[in-house]
């Protein structure tokens, strides 16, 4: 018999690590007049500061998602469609990524293309908090010997990080270079456990 | 000893992984003359309607492949070529995908490319439900406890997506929009196990 | 303690996955004057049949290398080095196939085409008789109860393929056409399992 | 239970594998004049040599992540986070590969190039070294029946390559063309274990 969501962890690991290596794409050859490759990497810097905040930020749901399933027995039909959901607004997370990159600078359009960084990953958070919130809440999911009540009373932590992300949408009128800023932030606040609900265990199994 | 179907399934789901990921590329940044970013975007939406119709369809696709081999016990090398077939024509899904999104108002071009998208989706309906009558039609296959006269009574079932499939070429040249709105349909309909042999274990493993 | 060889086949799968799904990106949405975009899909079948015939290639291949590690108990980093020179090749495919499907009816420069196409093939079969010719001349390597003596055997029949693959190259220069036919005929001829070692046991594991 | 790092490897392994095969879209099909292809494929020997020395860079570092993994028991958020480090260099090399490939026999800019690869192989090795150091650095990480003294023995011989990394940013203003042979070179070196701990399991597991 196999484990209750193995395939569905594996699919959702290759999901994962194609997503978060196809940010490397954005970042394309300069074609420049002799002598001016220098100058030209330079300027890219706005595509390598969104690389490394959408790595981060992906790397972290990963690692997220890599804790929720190691609570989970079983996954229904449901929990799996709230995955495939998470899942699509997952790999939609290079395509503002190259938006921001591009436009970072670029004033009005800026904003338009911080507000468009936010959506994506505010809906992504809505996503996951649902797939944690369905989860907890249905009976049978969880693994024997998870603190159910415990596990509950985390949602609101864990669903904290989506204030962040929607606040995000307003920032980025004010200042796209702080979305990013506030992402790599962002990404090291659930760097540390959000959901530590093994006592001794919280470390990654 | 290995199970039976482990390497085929992690090789599967790796092509779905990628393939369900691939479909972000055809969302390209526009280049816009300053301050009109935001139009160009919202011009995007057919763009991001064919991605989320055809993320849906992979990702049930993929839930079925899975319920389908969870009911395996062995692979032969004519189910492995069976697979392979299935998976050729998952991976082409991203070109009609883009195909649609690009020309989904351009009038008769839109036909054109809501038929293909209808095609490609036929096709790969022919190949699934092929597997899935090889791997019931022929003993040893299916696992110990499978019902086998339950399961080849679900081939019709399983088979009926592959109506509406069909009928969407036809469909393309009323309203390639449509078309769109059907797959978003059949993905919901396919959501539903259409392929229910285990009992209280329907959920998935 | 782990399985000998699992992390290597999991990587190698891997490899595999995205390689075969990169096909596809070969396939790029024609811009065409309205209303002749039938016409545009209908000249792409080059492009689609060299996709079909390097999909059933790599498939096969990686069908043949399931069934190379199924009789492997141990990879040293001799093997390691041949499957990474092997995926070296493998990863390399998706060029020769875009080039193949651009200049399939272009004269002189199809000859070129076919001829690279073939090459990077023949490269390929190289390093995986290398591997398989390792794998079953040192001892240690194949699993217990592999009948060693047979396995040596079929090192001629595996090798075989390359004399198709050589040959390729040549018969570029009278009709690229026909590689791809060829290929597609090589796909088929591989399908049957080249190394049945195991007597009963002779499909997938 | 599950196994102590498994889903952090399968997702390593994921992103490995990507990231490698991605290094082909560097190679495009040129368009040229009628006749004239067999030139153009001749002159992109760049292309290909920098594909080649960064394949093998990246699958020699696949090679020993999976050793260093086979070391470990557990993986607690620390390592996972240098972990996700080292994954955004291996993501970025697809990057420099094509910078160089394109630019190697451009004079200064082959320099620039030549040196922007250097930087990111650095980076990459720096945090390597960071995980493995940490790694047998702290408690509780290393497998039972692991060496600990003779691990951290081989910390200096594991980050000796780094020294080769950084010299190579600056050999890139002598030659970037040495700088594709040095990392031929010490892909090879690395292809013997220098973190041989386990004494007759020296073999990959």
């Amino acid at each position: 018999m196999k484990p209750g969501t193995s395939r569905l962890e594996a699919f959702s690991d290759g999901v994962f690590a194609v997503a978060i290596t196809l940010l490397v794409l954005q970042l394309t050859v300069p074609e420049v007049a002799s002598g001016h490759l220098l100058t030209a990497l330079l300027q890219q810097w706005p595509l390598l500061a969104t690389y490394c905040a959408s790595f981060l930020t992906i790397g972290v749901i990963w690692v997220n998602h890599h804790s929720v399933f190691s609570y989970l027995e079983r996954a229904d039909r449901t929990l799996q469609f709230l995955n495939l959901l998470l899942l699509l607004c997952v790999v939609l997370i290079p395509y503002p990524t190259s938006l921001l990159g591009r436009y970072l600078l670029a004033g009005h359009d800026a904003q338009v293309a911080g507000a468009a960084y936010g959506l994506v990953m505010t809906l992504m958070g809505v996503a996951f908090a649902a797939l944690w919130g369905y989860a907890t809440g249905r009976s049978g999911l969880l693994r024997a010997g998870v603190d159910v009540a415990r596990a509950r009373q985390t949602r609101l932590r864990f669903g904290l990080g989506n204030l962040v992300y929607a606040a995000s949408i307003g920032l980025a009128w004010l200042s796209p270079l702080l979305v990013v800023l506030l992402y790599l932030v962002t990404a090291i606040y659930y760097a540390f456990d959000q959901i530590p609900l093994a006592g001794p265990d919280e470390d990654v199994r």
